[in-house]
């Protein structure tokens, strides 16, 4: 890696592709469901979700990410040799943090040791902060090709005693390449936190503790709120973005928040079913979905929850 | 906080000022040393500790990085209405990092809710690596007035039966205002990370576990290594850097370390004796000593540990 000074030649980076793992293993939810005496439609309808993946017992975060990785160099010509930085999103690392989880992955997919590797925390928000993040930083620093990813195994801290939550969360990886050979770049963005109302997302004695009433208050009053001033800001018509990715919280508070933007819905996949909540992957495992489509051109996202922090981005094709 | 667009003005970013917190409880590392039976030559030469400061038993992360933000409030001109951004870098984060420190250090400082607040997790290279990904952050998305915290209270961590860690790691916490009218600004970087080799330094089963002889042998090669290549890049020469702020890992370390590299002793301080290893806090606690100093316009900033990771970064005088 070359060192940078402020003068030197930038690139036009954004997101050049994403790859996505999702455990094989499986939990039945109506079958968890029954257990907590929830019925089956409340499991389909409110929560949304038929089937959560779980990692494996031994299977780390930086194995998920791994299996992430494999799946990008199967879709990309991305030599490992070319990697000048690798992030990972996550709040519940491996070895609780020490070292970073990103110095574990860069050891598992063998990057140059001239790599730049740190991990951020952020929850539901993490994908539209981090991409920020990553892109500034090897913007700023001459930087061609990073990683980006996310993998936050709320299976590990959930309390089993609490079907809000257990009924809700899914395990997931992705990776999102950052490159000169973007197919999205970042046109605007807006972040918002909210430490005062913290505690409605917290983990306590080891386990998640959600204030369900809270979180939902949240997003359908913060988060069409932001939406709206971002392409009100970015000199856009909503009519002009072709596709809306919102973190999928749970099916309920979702479309109720999309209803609180009018004439989006069609716009806006409620798409959890296989997934569940997958905290900051829940994004980046949609992206991947709709990434190559023809007529694709303008992409919003908009990531909320824990802090709480939230963020919405608009991304369109390179110029 | 408004949208941005890549074509936005953007402004030079820098070093405003830092302040530090250092907590008034402290271990007499003396009387500690006896206890592990070991001598005051090898505490007070080997390690080079005479006190370690300690948060108190309530004290969280979150509380020490208001005490720090409370001395740079006395220090400088902030309005806490101008903050746009607040990064704490950490691996030991308040409630097991959920939500990030950053939202609750937000709430503690009564930052505005158009903030961007995020967690970095990184070990002893924290604190140069966030300065770049900050600033860069900042920069790219005209952002003015951001807030970097370091705190990383290993004492948390530490295993009391381990008497090489027990008897190293001190507790602090820092903040550093970056902003738009920046005394230092970055003028070159390189950063590196061997996570092959991270099992030097870990959490284990609850307690930090460092392999001391690892650490040792991967300071006194790739660190000097490393700033030997950043000023050869940087088209500068070892005489014109006024100030080595190297990473304080221990005293025989860190002279042996300085060594390493001819003739920069007299500008290279050792200066760890009453407050131990600060992880990320180490380079700020010595920069807030050093800042407002008559002939200092050149700066270089090395730090080194977990992950392994490492990072060297030079700052000027803004032109």
């Amino acid at each position: 890696m070359q060192v940078f000074s402020m003068s030197d030649t930038k690139f036009n980076l954004g997101i050049q592709d994403v790859a996505v793992y999702i455990p094989s293993t499986r939990i039945d939810n109506l079958a968890q469901g029954s257990q907590y005496e929830t019925d089956s439609d409340f499991v389909l309808e409110k929560i949304g979700v038929r089937e959560l993946p779980r990692l494996g017992e031994d299977e780390t975060v930086t194995m998920a990410c791994k299996q992430a990785f494999a799946r990008l160099l199967e879709k990309t010509a991305l030599d490992p040799n070319e990697i000048e930085c690798i992030v990972v999103c996550t709040q519940t690392p491996d070895m609780g943090g020490i070292p970073h989880t990103s110095a574990l992955v860069h050891a598992a997919i063998s990057a140059p040791e001239a790599s730049a590797c740190f991990d951020i925390g952020l929850g539901c928000s993490g994908y539209v902060y981090c991409l920020q993040v990553v892109t500034s930083f090897m913007q700023m620093h001459g930087m061609r090709k990073g990683l980006l990813f996310t993998c936050d195994p709320y299976s590990r801290i959930l309390d089993a005693n609490d079907k809000n939550t257990s009924l809700l969360f899914g395990d997931a990886a992705t990776v999102t390449l950052i490159s000169d050979a973007p197919k999205f770049v970042s046109k605007s963005v807006k972040f918002a936190t909210r430490g005062s109302a913290a505690e409605a997302l917290t983990k306590k004695s080891g386990n998640l503790y959600m204030n369900g009433r809270a979180v939902f208050n949240f997003a359908l009053t913060d988060v069409p709120k932001q939406i709206s001033e971002l392409i009100d800001a970015s000199g856009m018509s909503k009519e002009q973005i072709d596709l809306f990715l919102l973190h999928q919280g749970s099916k309920f508070m979702l479309e109720n928040t999309i209803k609180r933007i009018d004439g989006i819905a069609d716009r806006a996949p409620v798409d959890l079913e296989l997934t569940g909540n997958t905290v900051s992957s829940s994004i980046p495992v949609l992206l991947e979905k709709h990434l190559g489509k023809d007529g694709l051109n303008t992409i919003l996202m908009s990531g909320f929850g824990v802090g709480l922090s939230w963020a919405s981005a608009i991304y369109t094709k390179p110029e």
